[in-house]
């Protein structure tokens, strides 16, 4: 998917790499441990916006009012975040605490209201805890600073184990910039947006209206094609902001560094959404799931999206079992034509099918390759030009454990 | 959804009691273990006959088989079935075996070769071992007796715990009629026919063309509702045979007791789909979710089934958390319009969402609730007259280390 290679990672980036940006957080009491449960990115400048929100038709006061903040001028200063606490299906006060919120951080560092997009993240159906946020609110500001990065990613997490932020810098018309990027999962993962936040920051400067089609784009084949456990969340969101103070020339499709940059895009899109994948509650394994031979990429993507979340298919690869005719049987339900009879499928190098008859396997080895953390299904339709490539992982004992206690 | 009270439950009945039926069930060493793995229903007389097949692109040999038997003259006197493998992926081989399956039964009994129907189950891709089947038919086609449905059942059997089995009977014009079911589950079940066979006879004289529509729209109501984990096989069946040896005169839409008819016909689909449910793999509770107020029943059916297919819910039922914001964030992604602002949630009798603001209920009676074997969702949307009943189970530990070593 990566074309050029020509952007290196950088290890020790955050999204405040970007120029122009800062990060912070705090514990404000929302959480019941006690870990960051409130921060913030903030950019010098009003930076260009663009946004990506659920498709669940309940969502959560805070995306609205983001929404609202973005359309006002498509620009951002502030992501303001909480953890803890979803403030979804709380009803009109749930949409006023949004706007406080948002208030309260745009007085506290001055900048204007629709400069501030707000969101939130944890248990559903619970009022927000305003005097806590109150309170919390002038310490987060406080802490801003171009070093808060990984605080930043600390802030957003819920049932995530391990941080997810990437950044890499490029050259355009001999500037450097920078792209980055944090995010939390970890389960409610879905295409179209499950419980899943992630933020993106650059210093390109990026012609006017161009940012939302390539985050849509980006997101297209990265965030929206991992899955976690089927379900959409009512809070999920992408937010890319672009400071515009690496100075190069407006980036465009038009510039001779386009492709560069969008691969450099998607590289952190695609990073921070297998890291998401790699998390999900309670997994062992990364599963990515390459489907080839589609009559289009969409149908493609529909197929690998239904392999990788296929519960039958996530607890075969936890029990390392090379189980392939559950990979044949969840493509043959994703709802998308295909030939049954010429189907090839690879676990990693190891052909265990071919024109959709078994082949004979070292099971052993099949074994080994399972047992193994990152487990690559390769599927050929042999029905023609469609591609595209899925991520998810395993299911075990403790996605049941996780999932069966976590309200209380 | 049954109108009509007026038919009785024979708690003795199975699927031989409708006259003109017999059954029973062999071990012939297809299954590791010593159980039945090779089962037939027969009727004395060509039956007529109604089927619903799965909607999975991959279709295993024995359906193609079982689809040309009935296109022949729309009747069938015998339902042939193995489990322990579901002859699915096995190329051009597999659809000969499932010929020479039904021809070795066809010349066993001594009926016409277009008279049998063969199904299987079982593990995906690996050939029949069709000398244990040619050992086990002579065997089975011995065993047959008016006594043999509860063989017949645990012939039936993969990795269900406990056979499904009901019969009903009704007077119609007269004459006593039996309407009877059995079928096995119960991994992979999911709308649209997973790895469920359903098996339904009875003795009821109906008018030629009536008895496909019947089974498809009870099918619609029942089997279709059910799900465990979301996969569809490739190999699921539900068939209705009719022997029409009851005298009763043929029963149609305009039947004087044909919707009593119907509620038994109903009733035992209904029955096996919530066992099937109830027994799903690993399960310790029946989940049932009602929705009404949507705007049609399609769109109540489409929310009923993401509730109950919601890794989510089913893990919380599993932990007896009343965590209802996963039931309304699992209906917002339904698919379908909904208002999020006016949605009632009930656990039980216990109500705890309003106008889809939160409720103060009494956590403990939730939790004493929750505990118990057979858990109802209730969400009313206030929407419109639609309405649906969905069934499924709680997520287990149980369920992922089922999975995780099926195979091997």
């Amino acid at each position: 998917m990566i074309g050029h290679k020509s952007f290196a990672v950088l290890a020790e980036g955050t999204i405040t790499t970007p120029k122009g940006f800062r990060a912070g957080g705090v514990y404000s009491g929302i959480k019941k441990v006690q870990r960051f449960d409130l921060g913030a990115v903030v950019c010098d400048v009003p930076a260009q916006v663009a946004g990506v929100f659920t498709t669940n038709k309940v969502t959560a006061a805070p995306l609205e009012v983001t929404k609202e903040s973005i359309a006002q001028e498509g620009k951002l200063q502030v992501m303001l975040v909480n953890s803890g606490n979803a403030n979804a299906c709380t009803g009109a006060q749930g949409d006023a605490d949004a706007r406080e919120m948002r208030e309260l951080f745009a007085k506290a560092i001055g900048v204007r209201t629709h400069y501030v997009g707000v969101t939130s993240t944890g248990v559903i159906g619970v009022p927000m805890p305003m005097q806590k946020i109150r309170d919390g609110v002038p310490a987060l500001a406080a802490a801003l600073s171009a070093e808060g990065g990984d605080d930043f990613c600390q802030a957003i997490m819920t049932t995530d184990l391990v941080q997810k932020s990437v950044c890499v810098h490029l050259e355009i018309d001999g500037k450097q910039v920078s792209v980055a990027g944090a995010a939390k999962g970890s389960g409610m993962i879905h295409p179209n947006m499950a419980t899943m936040l992630g933020f993106m920051t650059t210093d390109a400067v990026v012609q006017d209206g161009v940012l939302q089609q390539l985050l849509s784009e980006a997101t297209d084949v990265t965030f929206n094609m991992i899955t976690v456990d089927g379900d959409t969340s009512t809070n999920d969101m992408v937010v890319a902001m672009a400071s515009g103070l690496a100075g190069n020339e407006p980036l465009h499709p038009g510039h001779p560094d386009w492709e560069w940059f969008v691969a450099a895009f998607r590289y952190v899109a695609e990073t921070l959404a297998k890291e998401i994948a790699r998390d999900g509650e309670g997994a062992t394994k990364l599963i990515e799931v390459n489907v080839s031979g589609a009559g289009s990429d969409a149908d493609a993507r529909a197929i690998a999206k239904t392999i990788v979340g296929s519960n039958l298919v996530k607890s075969a690869v936890y029990g390392s079992d090379a189980n392939w005719g559950r990979i044949i049987a969840a493509a043959g339900r994703a709802g998308v034509e295909m030939n049954p009879n010429t189907v090839d499928i690879r676990l990693g190098d190891i052909p265990v099918l071919k024109q959709s008859s078994p082949l004979l396997f070292d099971e052993g080895a099949a074994k080994a390759y399972l047992d193994g953390t990152e487990v690559a299904i390769h599927v050929d339709l042999h029905g023609g030009p469609g591609k595209a490539t899925a991520w998810g992982c395993d299911l075990t004992y403790d996605y049941v454990k996780i999932n069966a206690s976590y309200r209380t």
